[in-house]
């Protein structure tokens, strides 16, 4: 039994994950490490871990059962590195990222092998629009789906036990290929956000010289033009990572898009726009 | 002072127009008139308008003080044609039409002169998801936006009264060049739905034969996914009359966010992405 649970990264989902494994009865210790110490004394403040670690101590040997990368996907895999030395067999190491090739291949290459941990890769589809651990919440993946995209078919007690762990969050658990993973994530996540930034920021550099024209803007504004523009919010931080290594998928979908949008605008007048409606109908009805 | 308002369609926006009439104290006579039966006779059923006419019966000279046209766009040019030979001076005519050049035009030319009646278009920034007079409100218009995009600055005392039964609807009174007004909604309107339908359709497109695929995206898909693809539950016919009546300023809009959008995909791997989302956080900035 995982005694001790290391959670790397305090942010959103970190401490959220801290404060979920003692709201489903996890009774082991959770310790924590963050590069941002107000994060880590956030995280301790609201009793998501027990202990803060320094990086030092997170590079003990074995300091803990189950390790959980909580942080941006490239930071995820300098962690990898440093914890395929020092975290031994029967431990394990997961993770949080938003994309899982990169990390799939380095789990493969670091982990799963004799006398060393395990890697098991996550991603929880769960999250707000700002991150930062004062905002955790121990119901954050209530009825969310936690996807695991394993490297390796014949998984042992220590994976078992992480994925009982998760569904006491209450999330539902899901496998997914790699491959798949960042080819769907693509679709429904990274391109409604890149193209929620780059509506925004085109509106920003049209209107924002021309205090008329952005006064009508806001007031003509409704709730088409709030939604589809509401990830503009999201930072360069979380996203920047996501667009170096899910770079192929993403800009495949923009493309599509891209092409998608110039048909529209060739078939304005033509029966053709009533066939594009009508497919996008189709594709509402099957979510509603 | 207006003793009777003629409303041409009673669907959403019509019905409710007449709710609203009502309940802020209109102590006149509400008649309409609808090409489809069921919606005159639900109009007539939720208390919205008084008395339902017989088409023949709004070409009656001078059925009416203010004749408000409340159907798609291009019926609206229609009815502006029939009613400038029925509707005599200190009359009015209003309409609620989503684009505003073409109505303007018409306005020019077949209004507003002497011996005929008045014409004052308008634009009211309120709807629902679905139309039709059973989800008609009084409330729909309160705390929305009101648009005019006058055509004569010598207004009368019949436009200053439709003007003031407006507020009375709660809806703040705002006037726009027709020109700018359809400019600006193509941006903060059009091209959201657009924008919206051929994401919506090309999702469609890609997974419908795709049963794995399609139940990823279900799984995976959340706020992100829906947002940016509600609007693709909108219907074609609510639309067409826009696509056609506001072509060019759509088809700039749309090859702009084309534009945009390859300038995106090219830079995911550059600084260059970094200003796109800090351009778009200004954006977001200026409207929370």
């Amino acid at each position: 039994m995982a005694r001790r649970v290391l959670i790397v990264g305090t942010g959103l989902i970190g401490a959220s994950i801290g404060l979920a494994l003692k709201a489903g009865g996890f009774d082991g210790e959770v310790l924590a490490w963050d590069a941002n110490a107000a994060e880590l004394a956030k995280a301790v403040e609201i009793g998501a871990i027990d202990r803060a670690l320094t990086e030092r101590e997170v590079l003990t040997p074995d300091v803990a059962d189950v390790y959980v990368l909580a942080t941006p996907v490239l930071p995820i895999l300098d962690w990898m590195k440093k914890l395929a030395a020092v975290a031994g067999e029967g431990k394990l190491v997961t993770d949080v990222g938003s994309t899982k090739q990169e990390i799939a291949r380095m789990a493969v290459e670091l982990y799963n092998q004799p006398g060393r941990a395990r890697f098991l890769p996550g991603h929880p589809m769960a999250g707000k629009e700002s991150g930062g651990a004062a905002l955790a919440e121990a119901g954050l993946f209530r009825g969310a789906t936690w996807l695991f995209t394993p490297v390796d078919a014949n998984e042992g007690a220590i994976e078992a036990e992480w994925r009982t762990l998760v569904e006491g969050f209450g999330a539902r658990v899901k496998d997914l290929d790699a491959e798949r993973h960042d080819e769907v994530c693509a679709w429904v996540s990274h391109l409604p956000q890149f193209l929620s930034t780059a509506l925004a920021a085109m509106l920003e550099d049209l209107f924002a010289t021309d205090a008329e024209g952005m006064a009508a803007i806001q007031a003509i504004g409704g709730r088409a033009l709030r939604e589809t523009t509401r990830l503009g919010a999201s930072p360069y931080s979380m996203w920047r990572d996501i667009a170096l290594t899910n770079t192929d998928n993403v800009a495949a979908t923009l493309l599509a898009l891209e092409q998608r949008l110039a048909h529209v605008r060739e078939n304005l007048k033509t029966p053709e726009l009533r066939e594009e409606f009508r497919t996008a109908n189709r594709f509402r009805a099957r979510r509603d």
